[in-house]
């Protein structure tokens, strides 16, 4: 039910659609991070008039509270949120291995103690497998290892091969739950898709090792994991280069993690597909609001009589309604109207700009377009 | 440019509106309360589509922090925020009786630090009069002194005078801003209205002397303040029945910071049009939903796996799209999401009340409707 269409190239970046059993979402993609179930600060009506086609959920974070048995018995996460269009969901990988407390990590698996009350768990990559599956996401991901910055050649290739052992136990178990007739009883999504995840720290060897081990398992998209995590920002981009170059054409590329705005320009044009970030969300209730003309941080005096929109260029409903000093008041009386605003800002901010690099994409005016965004984008914040 | 209209009367239960320099409020009215110039975890699209018609400003928040000198300048709280319906805003007394630190009450009028930054302000009839002139809401309120429950008939006396010496200093006060020509630079909105307060305690013939001495001085509506502040729910029901009875018949009367569904509709049993209340709106941030069946709050284990909507008579966005049961994860897992749904589903849940009210009223019908409400809102909570 999972099927990828390349519609176009401009350069390396690419043009497409994939379909899934809650509908279609258009690439390049960005998704906002519904971390528990929901994205913060925003209501799923203005998520989808803001344009998203595709949320991230946490498996480790769903796991752990409400749990996945729950959810799966209310009929999977879409049900359970009530959100009917795409999900993708994480392995909890990432999470336990900044979250969780006293992990250990073996061949098997890893076990941990939960954030949210010390509790033991012990995640394998089958057991990713099947907590997604009854999350009922239409794209899951494999469990892999998610390698601390810097690590050695050693560490960043033992780290791998594991992954990649552990992708073909996802493989494995994901092809029984399909193939089993009628579906087993975790199964709350009969069409998910799987994609493995590429490692190998910033060592362009082992990375092209992930990804040709990745592909010789088989997956229906690829992901490139363990960057964007404190490297240099042009290393990050060369190694997405080189894997991006190592992957099928065929199938969607999807940069784990990343970015700013100008990661998204920079990677769609080195060929990625997808991506998530907390970074809209997160420095939206922070006070930082992204711009076509910058970056601006809502706390700065200089907007206190500012009665314009924070971004002239927004469509937003915040932009067409509330005023720069209204929204620096709401933030530095603590009100949650704050986050909420800016957020739904910052969304509709990342969101568009993905429509644009899609139009520039169809247009084939995508290095034109990347040079006028990055330039009005990246200008030296203008209350630095 | 206030002008009440009296359409029908159903025993004591009033049917009217008034119309305001920024539109018409039909009255029974709930007033959603906007603290700090947002009604907190509402967007204002939201508040509109709830059926809010009128929201209340808070003067002491406002006068603090922005600075109502500052919301003058960018032409008055309306513009300020973004709200273009009436607003109300209250004189200020009330929070610095209730949240300023170290306070001092003289003739002349209030002396206390900010509860902020710990900033020494004096607080005058004539300048709450003037803060919420700058404020430019629809309707302004004097300022009154805002007694302690219980109090002695001593000090209740004492204090009802001393507020009706206030109140005719506002008068004379804003009669100074509107005969001014062309109005003072202060006035945002010179068709404002202002309401005198009666107060008195539990006292009848106190509250029958200040209504009188209040009537007397004159003002477009009549509020009664200084109940609900813990005195038993039957007295304060006395003591609005006599009040409002002593008040003219052509114009509105507010009874101010009530209360529950149930005071609603008694209170509008015995004559009263207007109400605001934080109630729905800080009960829905712990969790507490007002529902056609009663309370429900939303923690309660029993909720755990329920897939129903929080009350299935409801309307609402939240009721539509979600179930108890993710109310509930959100609720626990401390999602700010979880405070702006269970907020807006109490809000409509509290102006859906209110329309019933008026409909009850306009068929002459509202002796039956108040009884089948209480019947419904009042049964024990179903999860208690």
């Amino acid at each position: 039910m999972f099927r990828f269409s390349l519609h176009k190239t401009d350069g390396s970046a690419r043009l497409g659609e994939f379909e899934t059993p809650h509908g279609v979402v258009r690439t390049p993609a960005f998704m906002p991070v519904g971390t528990q179930g929901t994205v913060k600060g925003m209501l799923f009506k203005d998520l989808e008039e803001a344009g998203a086609e595709l949320v991230l959920g946490n498996t480790y974070h769903l796991h752990l509270r409400p749990g996945d048995e729950l959810i799966g018995r209310l009929g999977g996460l879409h049900r359970f949120a009530g959100w009917d269009r795409p999900i993708l969901t994480d392995s909890g990988g990432y999470q336990v291995f900044s979250l969780a407390e006293r992990r250990r990590i073996t061949e098997e698996g890893a076990e941990f103690q939960s954030h949210i009350d010390g509790s033991r768990h012990h995640l394998t990559p089958e057991g990713a497998v099947d907590i997604q599956a009854r999350l009922g996401s239409d794209v899951a991901m494999v469990l892999d290892e998610c390698l601390a910055y810097p690590a050695t050649r050693e560490e960043a290739a033992e780290s791998m091969r594991r992954s990649v052992r552990w992708a073909a136990r996802c493989r494995s178990r994901i092809e029984v739950l399909r193939s089993s007739s009628p579906p087993e009883r975790v199964v709350s999504n009969a069409g998910q898709a799987q994609f493995g995840i590429v490692q190998g720290g910033v060592f362009s060897d082992l990375r092209c090792e992930s990804a040709d081990a990745t592909q010789a398992i088989g997956f229906e998209g690829y992901a490139i994991g363990g960057l964007s995590v404190g490297e240099p920002i042009d290393l990050m981009y060369d190694i997405v280069s080189e894997t991006a170059r190592r992957l099928p054409v065929a199938q969607p590329r999807y940069l784990m993690g990343a970015g700013t705005p100008e990661d998204l320009v920079e990677c769609v044009a080195r060929g990625i597909d997808m991506f998530d970030c907390v970074l809209p969300t997160r420095n939206a209730r922070n006070g930082q609001l992204f711009t076509s003309q910058g970056r601006l941080n809502i706390r700065n005096a200089r907007y206190a009589e500012d009665a314009g929109p924070p971004d002239p260029a927004c469509r937003c409903y915040t932009c067409r309604r509330h005023s720069r000093a209204y929204l620096r008041h709401l933030h530095l009386s603590g009100e949650m109207t704050a986050g909420a605003l800016n957020t739904l800002h910052n969304l509709t901010f990342y969101l568009d700009s993905m429509k644009r690099i899609r139009d520039a994409i169809a247009f084939g005016t995508f290095d034109t377009f990347r040079q006028e965004f990055l330039r009005s984008v990246s200008r030296p914040a203008h209350d630095s």
